[in-house]
């Protein structure tokens, strides 16, 4: 028992070789590979190698947002918490998650409805050109496509990875039809781990 | 698309009852199938009701020391951000994490080692009787193993969900071994969502 490997570097390799062993014969586009693995290093769940959804260029244009120093914006502190908030400043972004404001409370309960509605209502108006991550509230989800649909927001990314058995899968599938850069796992599925490893992968991607 | 459930609270009561629904013939005792309920309503994935394994009496334990204001150390940020601090802290209690301290980072540059075992040896030496909650390093969970059986810790409860591909399930398979009150989740799977999940279930359960 003393002797299982200590060395974080040394523990992510042996576990990327480990995974890209098991996909076996399903092999991906360079980038999307690279999003896909880390997704299943996060949940060691390989369903996600299915149900993983990337539109053509998305990665690219993420990338250009992520360069350009574009803020994120989470539907969830959790999520806000895995991004690697480090990486990100190195190209002038930040992460930024508004649901436990307490103007955000406030309305919600006012309206009574969620507050990760009301906080994605709020982080489109701060920047309709930002990177948006949802991995736990579809109403968020359902909000930002409503948005859209709008002609408010033209985000640089959707991550739309809301998990759960209420909205969830409906959420993406309405994610699907829009013509907007997106990364979404389809059906129930998700979770803010997954939003997270989701940016993670993509800024480990940019030199 | 508008019509849509908005109510969180209503999200949550729908949640669970297909989660129930879909568990069929699957039943479990109260507290346990709470725990076990709560995994699935954050990962969407009903193969943690065959994986869960909570020892004998360690919810009751669990309880008792939330209720004594024991704190809660988690091996990441993204467990602690999961956590519902605001019931927490109605018993006195504070989650707290030590992995991004200067003088951790710098001990396991120094060792070579994962910042979560030094994190954890830190918690220890804080609180031997406190509540430890691992969702991601299977380096922690082995650390705080070694302690155990050194005679250094007798904790309130261990949430040993790690998840990945390189020791995570091994740590598991160490921790069912000791006579300690555990959760956890055998094989891969796991994660710091289902350990924030599991204490959440928890501090529910609490009057």
């Amino acid at each position: 028992m003393n002797n299982y490997i200590k060395n974080p570097y040394a523990i992510e390799e042996k576990s990327f070789e480990i995974i890209t062993k098991e996909l076996g014969d399903r092999t991906f586009p360079q980038d999307i590979g690279k999003v896909v693995k880390r997704i299943i290093h996060t949940t060691a769940d390989f369903s996600f190698a299915d149900i993983t959804i990337i539109s053509k260029g998305a990665i690219q244009q993420a990338k250009e947002g992520i360069k350009s120093g574009k803020n994120i914006y989470t539907d969830t502190k959790m999520a806000m918490s895995g991004i690697n908030k480090k990486r990100l400043s190195e190209f002038g972004g930040k992460v930024l998650n508004f649901v436990s404001d307490q103007d955000i409370a406030l309305k919600a309960k006012e309206e009574g409805v969620t507050r990760s509605i009301i906080a994605m209502r709020k982080a489109v108006e701060e920047n309709p050109n930002g990177i948006f991550v949802i991995g736990n509230a579809p109403t968020a989800l359902f909000e930002l496509i409503n948005q859209i649909r709008g002609g408010n927001v033209n985000p640089s990314l959707i991550v739309g990875v809301p998990v759960g058995f209420v909205g969830a899968a409906e959420s993406k599938e309405e994610l699907l039809k829009l013509d907007v850069p997106y990364i979404l796992t389809r059906g129930r599925k998700g979770g803010s781990n997954v939003a997270a490893a989701i940016i993670n992968a993509i800024l480990y991607m940019i030199n």
